[in-house]
Parts: structure tokens; C-alpha cells; sequence
């Protein structure tokens, strides 16, 4: 594209950076900043580059917080004997969304996929472990996404964490509310047939 | 959404306000931007100041421009007497990508539009009329969106510019290259139909 200005081309090559952002798209973006006030502008980049600045991960659980200790972690009100694993903190984000989970997390920072080079070691397996050992645990849900990655790592986790003889639980897979069965996946509707669960359990709260 | 940190909820918020991009993309991107380097994420926070800051608009024909004079309007490689009116910076990139045109350009800031209330004092069209008199032009063409405030803004110049007897052209308005008929749209079919053009013409270049 011809920009005919230094200035535009770098911040739309910025933009275009992103994932899921083309040329074109990071275009109509950064004219819509040229035309909004300086101060908004500056608020903008400078949102990004303190976040990227300041930002921390909880020495605990390693989810994104703004200081030593996540929020969650440093809650009187969670209860500290539960561990929900995930991979990342949008799943702390989305799990924290359904207001139905009430203990703590540990953020795993990936799923392992020697596809991509990463091995258990990339990620806070080390640290989940000595958080089973150290503190009084009781559950640990393992809340990772069903994919190979996702399997690969709960099986990995899964053999680290049977010794410690504690309940080592992973989510509910199957049909999605509202979802319609015909239009299910035949791998979904058949898993959620046989894992079927006795109707008084399914209307539990 | 429970963001658990207040830097990460000001990143979003700053993203979620570009158009198009709702909470979850903006938490996506931002996300994104976090697992980049510091030093790229300081590059992409800074093009964006530096480009608010420091970006001009050609003091000849308003487009966007690093320079007191757009690197177009300085060029000696373009016609002086031609000028294509166009409604943002967008439309001149657009046209500078097709390669056809050698003019200058003249860039409005947007359209007519009663409804926004934005009427022909807040466009630079005094300018255009201003360049007609004061520089050789021979022809002013008219290359804005095929809409009602396209239309109304072209009649108004019209109007304006008659009277400098200097031809006042608009770009040709039919079905597109590469399109199918049953798929054109009547009032676009229709249009063409009467504005047919001899088949010479068409060929030409």
C-alpha cells in the first residue's frame, strides 16, 4: 500500500502486528485514532506500554495480576484447598465469569505440544506440585481445553499428581446448553452418552 | 469482566473502544501484546503517540502528510491541473494503489451530511474553490462514495464550480470487473444500462 506519510506506514505496520488484524484493517484503526482527541491518543499507547511495564504474575498461582499476589489469592473469602488448573488467564477470566468456582487457580502459562517444542518444563507443572505438596490441598481440577494439547498435558498432570491422594477431577464435557443434540459432534454427543450422569446429579443447583 | 487487574482492565477498556473491536477481541489483543517483547510493545505504544503527535495535513490539498507539503503535491512527476476531490486519506491511498491517476488530489475531511450535521463549512471546500481560481486547473474530478451524502456534497460542488468553465467530472459508475451481472444490483445494472458506453472507449487502456 502507498501511505505517502513515514508516520501512518509505521503505525499501521504496528497494528497489523496483531493477530487477526490485515493491512487494511489496521488502516481504518489508525485513522480512527488520528481523528480522536491528542490526550485520548496518548492514554491509548501509554495503557499498553504501562501494562506491558507493570504487569506481574502471581508468585502463587502465576496468573496476570499488579502485584505479588493475585487478588484471588490473597482473597480471605476463596478457599485455599481447591486448585483449578488452566492454561492461561483469559480461562481464569472466563471461569471467574460464571461466578461458580470459589477456590483458587494455578496458571499453567501453555499446554504441552512437542509440535511446538513445548515440553512440561516450559510450563508451572514444578510449582503446581509443590503447591500440592506444601499446602493443605483437597481437589485439584484440571480445567484445560479439550484438544490433543489439552489431553497430553492432563495426562501428564495426572500421573504427577495421583501419588499425593487426592481427588484429581477434570470438567464436564458434553452437549452445551441450549445446544441442539443433532447438530453435536459425533465424538461430544457419544462421550456425553457415555458419560452419562444420574438425572438428580445433572439438576443439582 | 472480571479482570483481577486494574492494568490489564485500562488496556482493554483503551482497545475495546477502536471500531469494531468489542471486549473480547480487545482482551485478545491486549493478551497478545503482554507475550511480546517490551521493547516491541514500547514500539507499538510509541508509533501511535508519535504518529498523533507529529502527523500534518498538506497545507495544499489536506491529506495526510508528514511534510508541510504532501510528498504528492510536492512531486514534479504530477499534473498540477488536475484535481481528484476525495473524502479522507483512505480514498487517496486507495486511488495511489491503482496506478492510474497523475494529478493531485484534494481531500474534503468527510462528506455533507445534514443528518451528522456536518455541513459544506465544515469540509475544506472554500480551499478547493480557492486552488480552481488561483491555480491552472483543467479538470476537477469528483471521486466520492456512491451514496446520499456522496451525492449531495457532488452536486454542491457542482454548483460551486460550474461557473470556473473547467470540466467537472465523476468517476464511472457501474457493474465492477470481474462481477456478475444477476448479482449487480438494479439501480447499479440500471445505470450502466444508460450510461453505456461505446465498445471503443471501454477498450481504451
Amino acid at each position: 500500500m502507498n501511505f505517502s506519510s513515514k508516520l501512518l506506514e509505521n503505525a499501521v505496520a504496528e497494528f497489523a502486528k496483531l493477530p487477526g488484524v490485515g493491512q487494511k484493517t489496521a488502516l481504518r484503526l489508525v485513522l480512527h485514532l488520528l481523528n480522536r482527541e491528542e490526550q485520548e491518543v496518548e492514554d491509548f499507547g501509554q495503557a499498553i506500554i504501562t501494562l506491558k511495564k507493570e504487569i506481574r504474575h502471581c508468585r502463587n498461582c502465576h496468573n496476570i495480576s499488579d502485584t505479588e499476589t493475585c487478588e484471588i489469592c490473597a482473597s480471605p473469602k476463596r478457599d485455599t484447598s481447591l486448585i483449578c488448573v488452566v492454561e492461561d488467564a483469559r480461562d481464569v477470566m472466563a471461569i471467574e465469569n460464571t461466578a461458580q468456582y470459589f477456590g483458587r487457580y494455578h496458571v499453567l502459562g501453555g499446554l504441552i505440544s512437542p509440535m511446538d517444542g513445548i515440553g512440561p518444563a516450559d510450563l508451572y507443572i514444578e510449582s503446581l506440585i509443590n503447591r500440592v505438596r506444601e499446602q493443605e490441598i483437597k481437589e485439584v481440577i484440571l480445567a484445560l481445553s479439550p484438544n490433543m494439547e489439552g489431553d497430553t498435558t492432563i495426562f501428564y498432570l495426572y500421573k504427577k499428581l495421583k501419588d499425593f491422594n487426592i481427588p484429581i477431577t477434570t470438567i464436564a464435557r458434553g452437549v452445551a446448553f441450549g445446544g441442539e443434540l443433532e447438530y453435536a459432534d459425533e465424538i461430544t454427543l457419544g462421550r456425553s452418552i457415555v458419560t452419562r450422569v444420574p438425572y438428580e446429579n445433572a439438576m443439582m443447583r
